[in-house]
């Protein structure tokens, strides 16, 4: 279901990150960097807390707003009952919506802030997502600490904290046109291969996306999937010919730009609510306000499964959420 | 945050609950009810999935319409990375939007729909959520096969499965406005009164509801908590007054209605995102719909812990989010 908007604009981001996404090609692109994955907390859950708050807590400070005149907060991460978004909404005293679609999270709040904005029941918000390694890892195979070992196809969770302002206030950016993905599961369980789990979803989004704003592909200047990895992002491409006749030019996984595949120790690339938005608010919008893009579609894939699911034989279900971002004069 | 709606409306509802439910005082009253908590599943997870998948195709059949006409579903539960909704939103095709605010989720689904229809970004979606006694014992404390004893003060989440189908064609129960909760932590940390725990959040939100609409505590007929328990309500009565000075008359939480505490082995009552809705799309809509209440506003309460946090010393941060109903001619 696509959506038209116009009245929304991206006024702000922020971006911190942990030690990997720091050394990645991108690294100097984040408003801040940690060198390690504690952040002075006590453990991985705290530090992804933490991360999360510092970066609203950034965000806040570079709109130069007080945050009771901030209308509204939506976020979420993989954290069980999205913790991280719980502890930091605790903090800030804003009107809070969690939401949870795994790592198509941050275009979910997105779609949801924008449609409220449009509809003039709020002026502006806050969209925020987190992901961290170690507390993903702990949480969804095994601690770290046990060392084991991984296929290549795998993707490596990211550590960091993407947040947005949007507003009813024109910026150069403007929010154009969102829609909401439709749940797809094709019967894969492999969670080292979660790429593969997501392209159907992803295809379906890109395609009715395309459809219901009768738009050819090169209509963007770029779209852009959110964790598909390596392996991942040439089968989307195959995928979309067979499926749909669509030859996906213009196109990357934000998943192989956030590190260097070749030199970092992070299988397939990036993963994680975190890893889109940190790319889209340092890279591509760094690109949008230099002109170099002026059309992109930003494509966030979740995978939907649980670590009880995958025990119990269940398959991984998969949902992809798309939003169209364009450079206004 | 307080939004007013002029245009949305509950056509329909769909109830189904377990056994503890269906031998409560409202029994009666639910769609259909089972006798025991497997609903011939292989495990706790694949029970609450099949739960929410019947109480969706119900209500699919009750407004007769074919699926493809169904703008969205909005749906969460209690389930690490709400796996009932995906799993039931991968069979559906339906877009989906994922929700998650604890025991709040319900309302939480109602005013993202509602905002969206209001906007005139959809014409109808489906608000649902679920919750499992067994499948939330085992997640969130200890097996129920263990056996373990509790105190008084625990609530008892409930079996069950609650949809509403929000449209823009006017119906007699008009969705009138609604308030986003902000979060709150008064630093109680005991999972065995969570009742406490949401005071606090509970309070804000009903004192900031009626301040922002300029109303009195008697404009509604009757006001309905979600899940405080027995202990709770009492606890909520004198906050109110202590703190916002405000005498709680007509008011009553759903965690108390639908058992019976005095023969029902459920403590301090109902629980989950379950009990307010299934109590509200039974009980409370047949007395709006009979004009025994015409004006009723709907307050569900969320507490917003992970069994990790309690575990690493972290507290109890809780939410409560409003929704206004109302009979119209």
């Amino acid at each position: 279901m696509t959506i038209k908007y116009e009245n929304v604009f991206i006024n702000e981001v922020s971006t911190i990150t942990g030690p990997y996404e720091k050394k990645g090609p991108l690294g100097s692109l984040f408003d801040k960097s940690y060198d390690d994955f504690y952040f002075n907390q006590k453990n991985w859950e705290e530090a992804e807390i933490y991360l999360l708050e510092e970066s609203v807590r950034n965000l806040i400070k570079k709109i130069s707003k007080k945050n009771e005149d901030i209308n509204l907060f939506i976020s979420g991460d993989l954290l069980n009952q999205t913790i991280s978004s719980n502890y930091v909404a605790s903090k800030i005293n804003i009107p809070f919506l969690g939401i949870y679609n795994a790592c198509a999270t941050s275009v979910e709040g997105l779609i949801i802030g924008s449609n409220m904005i449009e509809g003039k029941q709020i002026n502006n918000c806050i969209c925020s997502v987190s992901s961290h390694n170690n507390s993903a890892e702990k949480q969804f195979r095994y601690p770290v600490e046990y060392g084991g070992p991984k296929p290549k196809t795998t993707t490596f969770t990211v550590t960091g904290a993407a947040c947005a302002f949007l507003s009813n206030e024109k910026s150069i950016i403007k929010v154009e046109s969102s829609t909401i993905g439709t749940v797809k599961d094709m019967g894969l369980d492999n969670v080292y291969q979660m790429g593969a789990a997501m392209t159907p979803s992803c295809a379906d989004t890109i395609y009715r996306h395309l459809k219901e704003t009768n738009r050819e592909i090169n209509y963007y200047d770029m779209i852009y999937s959110g964790d598909l990895g390596l392996y991942g992002k040439k089968i989307l491409k195959e995928y979309m010919m067979e499926e749909y006749n669509i030859d996906l030019i213009n196109y990357d996984d934000t998943a192989t730009i956030i590190y260097d595949l070749n030199k970092q120790p992070v299988y397939s690339g990036g993963s994680g609510p975190a890893c889109l938005p940190l790319v889209a608010y340092s890279y591509i919008l760094g690109k949008m306000k230099r002109k170099e893009l002026k059309k992109v579609l930003l494509v966030a894939t979740g995978a939907l499964m649980s670590p009880t699911a995958i025990n119990e034989k269940m398959t991984i279900p998969s949902i992809a959420h798309a939003i169209s971002l364009e450079v206004v004069e």
